[in-house]
């Protein structure tokens, strides 16, 4: 017959029986419990929804659209993740609206199948603090054994003030091998942000325990002096069997060139100054060269294999075979991160990482992290222990 | 045929061929017109929307999600309520997430169908006054002719500020009858709350002239102290034919210790100490017992039955046969309702209330109630003509 | 067979087999770019997006329920835009709830179909800044070839503060041809407004050189003191072929009696006054007589007709027949607009419009304007170049 077709996997999906149309409302729920093993900082150890989304999806002939709130982002605005419209391109998409700028293989996997609780620092949890989402126009596709991403943006996303800054980035993955049992994964991104009239400072940060734990400010860039920052990445990355693992590997370089008093900079940056500042100037801070990277791996216990997604350059989580205790599959994780500026003495933090996941299903996973923190600058040691219970649709 | 299965009875719902998903959009509008006969207090008579909620709820196996967002709640934080992750357990079901703790039979019964506009101090809109959804984890579920409820929580829902006070509740309910024509129902429940590091102050407050009008302070337990604060509750309802009966009884112990200046308690409190303040310490207020209790009750002029749910252990609305006037069914309502401090003389309010329902259908309500509130504290005696048009789906 | 039947044009939709229910959950999204010509005002040139909005709408039986949330609003109360429950009455329906006063033929077009990306000053964009959703009770139908409404309403929408402020509006359009070809209309609306307790002040501004662009302010009416504001519009439009124009003139009286200092009065108006302030009193604003008024065209060059909305009284977007350069239709649009107080010299701001709209099919729209602003009152001629990428479904 010639009727619409209604489909459900846990979300609302409906087709037009001659495929021009279709339309479909997910969204997923995050669910954090974290216990903090505190040392000089002080954290509060409590509950927090990490995500609690609701994503709206559609297709219109050649165009799409994506429309996503996250109402734990703390505002409508703040709340805003992929909004966008996109008109197929080549073997890809145009888009135009609010999406994330192709600059990190991290970046690109889902928040439903990260390997660990919080992305590392190579990300918006970190070199792109407060830059995930932009608004702007770019284009992303698959050629051959290519995944590529280009995005011309305005220093913003729904949240943020208005302002004049803009900003670009691209992104190359190639995966020479990628069968279905063994992918290899390289890839190098570029990326260059001009903030001006309004623009907030760019900062990189390192959460070094975790979300909600302390943060070191690893450099800064004035928001309202037109300096400019530029990051380029290495990607590595691949898979056998159930096992995994990922690294990159990012250059930054924050131009500044602004004086801070003794008092301000240790406001900033949690320490005194390691270095000679003027008695009537100040502390100069100049350009700062950073360089973050990390690697993480996984052993799915059960036995599964985690697949590679073409589309995105990322991986995917395994898929539960449901052969594991509680009929699900487990996995072991760890990941190793750091971030250091190199032209202050010692303004660096670490990040040591293991962790346990259990996928109940395709949809609800439970994670379990124990992070040991490690703030080289302040002396800082906080450790978390963090629990997800997760579900998506 | 092998289809997904659409439904619709006012929201979008869909489920799977073999019953393994579903996944439905509900909503709810409460709109609200309310008008004060004011008295010593001058409260503004306006409109207001009450509620305005999107529901997603959907399952994948034996797991359940529900996500719920009310927009007229002032923030994306503030508007969470019922966001949970359930799995199925014994005759239950173990959540984690945003829910409500298990230790009132008002709060056990949905906003869209409570007997009058508000629900009685007994509930989050008095003893619990900002604490009426907690995060954490529970059990609810029906065995045998009891329904139980229990739940750890942190003392935050999404909208508070991140905190270490932890708290636990849990109710049991009986309903040694339960007919088509007639119900009793008994119930008890205990509350124990914990505040600690960044803790919000606990309180028990009376909006004693309806919602939006004079709060009178009744008790208040620091959250930044660590004095605990515990309840313990009685139900007693029940139903015969087009009758409804339910009352509630509450005593709480809300620890303190410490001392307010003349003024502040003034501010605090709404008139002067009635007893004697230390000249250099200020006014005492050590432990606060509060009592509280409400009788409320209905008669369906059109004949019908309030039914039971014993998932809920509480009262549905009853179902219009469309035998009355305008083709739905017609309500008279009234409560009795007062809460009192035992420790401060005459610190106590009362609410006395009378109302008319008129059921559209199912789905329609339209409620009008007329307050006559009463402060002894204050001397206040402000009423309200409160008046709402609901609609559920 | 006996199923509810599910549909989709982009949205969700789902139908009960016998007509008595039905919902749908659709959205659009309006994502901008604009560039600002600066003069004396020196705005920020950014991107934004204009609307984020998923509509939910149902029947159950003659009942209706609307719940549309912006998520570009600002907040979730700012984001309300129409939330309203309706019976079916007469040729038409009985609402209460949150819905646009019935005051203006530019309201009344939906933002999908908008000529320009603004509406005109005799729209919320200008004469109601602040008052486009208000909350209350109303009726709107259609009568033979005459399209009414009416609404009473308080001073707020569900992000303004409580306040007692009531107004009551209606329209009357007559549309004495309307064939598949060409359509004359006619309207008339009276509008009439009481601020009270906390009532916020009511305000006439122009945002002459597009949205985001410098505002003049043309009257100010204090909420606070209870003086009321009336307005009286005329419409004449229609269609002849590819053929569209449009026109309102609206008188509006501000009354007002206060002084502002001579500081006060050039902040809020952004020019000295010019007129005589008495040296202790300082500058008198009495009655305001605002005017306004506006004419706009547009001309599709690839043949298509905009139909007439009976039940608006307003004009539909042409629907695109697909023969137009990259297989849409494209459209020449122009407004002329005016607006100023006849009681203060030269106060006045006036706005000239050219654009070019691409409609890529029934969902998507791009929409170019370039807007030459002048304010008389400042002498400053800020013009903006904006773009927009619309879908709505």
């Amino acid at each position: 017959s010639m009727a619409d077709e209604a489909e459900t996997k846990g979300g609302l999906k409906i087709t037009s029986d001659d495929g021009n149309f279709s339309a479909s409302l997910g969204g997923r729920i995050h669910f954090d419990t974290y216990l903090f093993d505190t040392d000089i900082e002080d954290p509060v150890s409590t509950t927090d929804f990490r995500r609690a989304r609701i994503t709206l999806k559609g297709n219109i002939y050649d165009w799409k659209y994506v429309l996503e709130q996250d109402f734990a982002g703390g505002s409508t605005g703040r709340g805003f993740r992929d909004v966008f419209i996109a008109h197929k391109f080549l073997n890809g998409e145009v888009r135009i609206g609010q999406f994330k700028p192709f600059r990190s293989m991290a970046e690109m996997t889902s928040s439903n199948e990260i390997t660990m609780l919080e992305r590392p620092f190579s990300s918006a949890a970190g070199l792109y603090e407060g830059f995930q989402f932009q608004q702007g126009i770019g284009w992303t596709g698959v050629l051959d054994c290519f995944t590529l991403g280009f995005m011309a943006f305005n220093l913003r996303d729904a949240g943020t003030v208005r302002n004049e800054g803009v900003g670009a980035a691209g992104r190359l993955a190639w995966h020479p091998i990628n069968t279905d049992y063994a992918t290899l994964h390289l890839g190098t991104a570029l990326n260059f942000e001009n903030p001006n009239l309004d623009s907030k400072d760019i900062t990189a940060e390192a959460d070094y325990a975790g979300r909600r734990g302390p943060t070191q400010l690893i450099a800064l860039s004035p928001g309202d002096l037109g300096d400019d920052v530029s990051t380029v990445s290495l990607e590595l990355a691949g898979s056998y069997g159930p096992l995994y693992f990922q690294s990159e590997f990012v250059v930054g370089d924050y131009e500044a060139d602004y004086y801070l008093s003794e008092l301000d900079f240790e406001d900033e940056f949690g320490a005194p100054p390691p270095f000679f500042c003027d008695p009537d100037l100040g502390c100069y801070i100049g350009d700062q060269h950073v360089r973050t990277w990390y690697i993480q791996g996984s052993w799915m216990i059960t036995g599964e294999h985690k697949t590679y997604s073409e589309k995105r350059g990322a991986f995917n989580s395994a898929r539960p075979s449901g052969n594991g205790l509680w009929g699900g599959a487990w996995e072991l994780t760890a990941r190793y991160d750091t971030m250091q500026n190199r032209d202050i003495y010692k303004l660096e933090a670490n990040s040591a990482q293991i962790g346990l996941n259990y996928y109940a299903n395709r949809n609800v996973r439970v994670m379990l992290n124990l992070i040991f923190g490690d703030d080289e600058f302040t002396g800082d040691n906080t450790n978390q222990l963090g629990l997800r219970v997760q579900m998506a649709w």
